[in-house]
């Protein structure tokens, strides 16, 4: 079976995304691939031909250690989307004749909704030209909203980041023991299961987080004010976890309510940022208590000094399982993970259709938040308690985390 | 030698501050004080006769390592800066009299510029009355600015996160490989201490920082455009690091050209934040191309989870130091950390008389500072590498970092 895998990365960075690179790689090294290409700026960089030989650049196991202790996509990034085959045949024709060239049997694309949306397209055209190059999906988002698999990789690095750091902030909040409110700014457009974590931080040593906001629920300026009173009533410190996607009934997102110049860039794009800075102002209005707020911002999707070794070592398993599933034949498919008990944590991988995962976003259940929309209840917990289990200890040189680079 | 020992914390967390804590209980312990307190809240909370038995809470070796783990005063803060004995005497005769009637002895303060001056004046009014209590200043500061002292307990954990997550965010930001300034917004109000400790990103496999602002020098918005420009001609994804406190040639905060009415909130206190948010606008006015910033905010001061196993050592030593001192009768002293060489690091303790430390803030000599005006030189690394070095393994339970709380 000879001939070239090549693989590439898409989307948002994650903490864990290389270990899922390093799955496929040393998966299709294993089962006889010649070559392991890898793609430079993913489909796009394909486009121009810009790729690189991995076998040459990890030659060692100590580079594979490195690399899954590296965040971000150790092949760079795109947020190129392709468009519909009957729309533009040229790209595809282009795509096929680059992957011919270098004698490409199987493609293996890491990412979000976007890249399984490629894998779907890339698939679909392959099985009407009667292409044997095989294509598989490998998920990756922080934002865990993929559908089909019980969790993505990346989130439980993500979810663990967010209970260690709220626990560290809840330290430093209530220090002073006087009226403060502090406002945590959390990822996810449309899902809450970045800012649900925020329930993780809660236990014999932490008092938790007062109030979690996710976007899968309305949210109301005067409730919201209304709470907050209420709560600092009972105990001045106040930590809040708010969605950067919350929106008012009406539809808008709250940070557009704020009055920066910056919520649409130069370029057009939408920045959902700023919705912690404007409820903290908006307290400060109306209480009487000083206000703080805090953007997790790009720390919460690159923190690898601090990532889940259940989600590196599930990472690096769906990259390896999508190799296997391609060299067995397969393709249009996407590795998911399937949990099997719950107690003790048991998951393993199965392959689900492409085409049934592409652009379909999986949101928080509204039946495992509380009914004053407060806290997230124990179904929330047990779901995610073992994905953020267990550590990969970073490696340290000269005082620094050490991560390994394309040259 | 019978009679009781008190600590207290002031000031705003770091991620050591609990280690000094650690040092000054277990010797005043082994020097045979017969209890250990805490004031609750610092000079505010013995004013009130908030003190708690430190002896009854850490009561094993366990709890010890827990405290040296765990962020933030775990007595709690305060932000009370004590009057000038002539001015208000009664606050004076009132702290006594509470230390007398706990049968104190050896009074210890941890904390940063105000701290010091709170035992400057509560040793000079015991020296006025003929009082028998010997009082010691602990250094802390995540700022490094204090006079006559190497460097601050708290320096190097905060440096050592900088320096890891600024690593992670230039990983993050360059994976797109288009034209991308990404502003990082570092604490240190008057001083550049932090903001420099992005400097030691860079590495081999880290290409590092492209531009550092401290606010020891003034800053030109033009000069700053300019220099933006002329690096991205030459690589597209620009991370800078900018402090909070960078002023115009005018001597107002760059963060005062905001429009946000955070700027100053409700009680009148101004709030340096928005330099980085300000900067990155104004280049995406005027540059073509996406920017972002990101605060590093509390984490940096509270983010324990990454804390520098000399930082923990040397302030748990500065703690028993200060102990030490009280019990062989010293008052009015401050202990310093005297570096003795850097090759290999040694560092020891010293006194020094509080009124010469007191309300004296040190600032980055300007010769460590590039001509260019864009990066440290040498000898700035030669100082902070050795502050970064080591690591004390958090101890994870269920996924997250364990902490002691005061209960």
């Amino acid at each position: 079976m000879a001939g070239n895998a090549i693989v590439g990365q898409s989307g948002g960075p994650t903490s864990v995304i290389n270990s899922s690179l390093a799955g496929v790689f040393q998966a299709c090294q294993m089962r006889g691939a010649e070559h392991v290409f890898g793609m430079l700026h993913g489909i796009q960089g394909l486009l121009e031909e810009k790729i690189c030989d991995l076998s040459s650049r990890l030659d060692s196991f100590l580079d594979i250690e490195l690399l899954k202790r590296t965040p971000s996509s150790f092949l760079g990034s795109c947020r190129y989307k392709l468009p519909d085959i009957s729309a533009d045949e040229a790209v595809y024709e282009k795509i096929f004749e680059i992957l011919k060239k270098h004698d490409i049997r199987w493609f293996f694309y890491i990412g979000g909704n976007d890249s399984m949306d490629t894998i779907c397209k890339l698939s679909e055209y392959g099985r009407q030209v009667g292409s044997p190059i095989r294509f598989m999906g490998v998920p990756k988002t922080i934002d865990n909203d993929l559908d089909l698999t019980d969790h993505t990789p990346g989130y439980g690095s993500a979810a663990k980041y967010i209970g260690v750091v709220m626990k560290e902030i809840i330290r430093d909040a209530t220090v002073y023991g006087n009226n403060f409110v502090t406002i945590v700014e959390i990822m996810g457009r449309n899902a809450g299961w970045l800012t649900a974590a925020a329930a993780l931080a809660r236990g014999e040593d932490c008092e938790g987080v007062d109030l979690i906001c996710l976007p899968e629920l309305p949210f109301h300026t005067d409730r919201f004010l209304a709470k907050v009173e209420k709560m600092q009533k009972d105990h001045p410190s106040i930590v809040i976890a708010v969605s950067e996607g919350v929106k008012l009934p009406d539809g808008r997102f709250v940070c557009e309510l704020s009055d920066d110049e910056r919520f649409v860039d130069a370029f057009g794009h939408k920045s959902l940022t700023g919705t912690a800075r404007y409820l903290s102002n908006l307290v400060a209005k109306n209480l009487p208590t000083r206000t703080r707020s805090v953007e997790l911002s790009i720390l919460q999707r690159c923190a690898a000094h601090v990532s889940s070794r259940t989600d590196i070592t599930e990472a690096y398993q769906v990259g390896g399982a999508a190799a296997k599933a391609a060299f067995e034949g397969e393709t249009g498919k996407m590795v998911a993970l399937k949990r099997l008990s719950n107690d003790p944590y048991q998951c393993t991988t199965c392959l689900v259709n492409i085409s049934d995962v592409a652009n379909i976003e999986k949101k928080v259940p509204l039946e495992w938040i509380n009914e004053a929309r407060t806290d997230m209840l124990p179904p929330f917990l047990t779901y995610a308690r073992p994905l953020i289990q267990a550590e990969l200890t970073p490696i340290y040189i000269n005082g620094l985390t050490q991560h390994i680079v394309e040259e």
